[in-house]
């Protein structure tokens, strides 16, 4: 597995690369979720490689950008046990530029839910991508659907940019606890942990309402907010697969979303249905 | 020479395009400075294609678009005797969708000049050359110097998008009595094509200052606003090639450019020093 430090070297690498490649973007501190989205592009490529780029434009002021968890030496171990041909460590210096040109993400998508929450977190992750997917040049990229909005506004960048490369989605890896991996879960303590199962446990309890035939928004939204009692609840919504809110769970084009503070952290879950 | 009208027949034509892919957009109404950077794409590359679409996201609202000149069948005469292997029509339905990802131009690059007198300009301009360049992937796509500021942009956002093909400069095309081509040259009537020569006169002015050793950018364009009198003028300005204003001329890293009204005719010009 080669280990790439500069643009010159991922451009040098991607001209010798014989067949098909697949990219799986990170921000690090690499967990089963990454593992799992680096073996399908293994599987499904000829050559897989990983980046690792906490992206400094899709953080607000005041977010975690200074302590969001690092750890190159293990993550250089999950991608090697994984499969992966490559594993690229940008330089801000050479991915950013003083003065050049900004993307903004789709104006509705990027303006509910965690947009909302997050104003302009959408623009850094479009601008990073897209600037990844041109240095690259994959065949494929891989998505988790955890990130579920970030999934579908990175697709609408790849079909109205034009973009010649296919986005895989990939399903959430969860714990044996049903709790998703997600990176920022190294900030909880135990205690915490317990708290966190709250978020995936108020999605079953969707999940299981749905399947007894209960469709009405409304009654599994309320549902939701007392399963998650006492977390402070950013959010928990159900949307078509356009991000619309929907008053009725339409089966196969649904998605059922939570964001919550366990103590200082903010984690997200959701379920496709 | 082949007729696209789809994206899909573009992306088919793309697919057999054996070789090198020269690409020259273009606003249609095309005139000899465009043919000459069809027949400089032609001599460097196996295929050349041309587009011609009058781009609404870089017309502002109150500008020209709905009368800008339009001539379909003489443009495909001016792109076959060129020499090129295809001519794109794109639909406005298809390049364009109701909520995608937008680009904004460079700051700085974008807020002088033309950027200051046509704010959101050079964003409708990177949005669809960005679309273009993605869809078509030619090896090298070719700008006249004319659009000084706007081949600036697009060199910068070639760069900094990491995008994958080489801008190629190319110089003005003038008449023989010195104005610079341009399709807006159609709106001017014969009393107004005289005054439309005091553009590239001011520039000649400029250009034998600097010759006989002047290089104090305030002397040059004073005697250049008095070369341009009586014509309503946006400005006439000399910077260096990161469009930053320079007190002295510095031979080889600056440019010249005016722009002024003749009638209702906005005409710009320039000269690389």
């Amino acid at each position: 597995m080669q280990i790439l430090k500069s643009v010159s070297e991922v451009l040098e690498w991607r001209k010798n690369a014989k067949g098909s490649v697949g990219f799986v973007p990170t921000m690090g501190a690499l967990h089963g979720g990454h593992a799992s989205l680096i073996k399908k592009s293994v599987e499904q490529n000829d050559n897989t490689i990983v980046s690792i780029f906490v992206n400094p434009t899709q953080f607000l002021p005041g977010e975690d950008l200074s302590t969001y968890p690092r750890n190159e030496e293990a993550d250089i171990k999950i991608c090697s046990l994984s499969g992966a041909s490559a594993v690229f460590f940008p330089k801000e210096s050479e991915i950013y530029a003083k003065d050049e040109p900004l993307i903004l993400a789709p104006k509705h998508l990027s303006s509910v839910l965690e947009g909302t929450l997050r104003p302009g977190h959408f623009d850094g992750v479009c601008r990073v991508l897209n600037k990844f997917f041109n240095l690259i040049r994959p065949d494929r990229a891989y998505f988790g659907k955890k990130d579920a909005q970030q999934l579908t506004i990175v697709q609408n960048m790849v079909k109205n940019f034009f973009l010649n490369l296919e986005i895989v989605p990939c399903e959430i890896v969860r714990g044996g606890d049903g709790l998703a991996l997600s990176s920022r879960n190294t900030y909880l303590s135990d205690s915490e942990l317990c708290y966190a199962l709250k978020l995936s446990r108020a999605l079953m309890k969707a999940s299981n309402l749905i399947k007894a035939g209960e469709l009405n928004s409304k009654v599994i939204k309320t549902a939701m907010q007392e399963s998650l009692e006492p977390l402070k609840v950013d959010y928990a919504e159900i949307v078509n697969r356009d991000f619309e809110a929907i008053e009725k769970v339409i089966l196969g084009n649904s998605i059922i979303l939570v964001a919550a503070y366990v103590g200082k952290t903010r984690l997200i879950d959701n379920l496709w249905v």
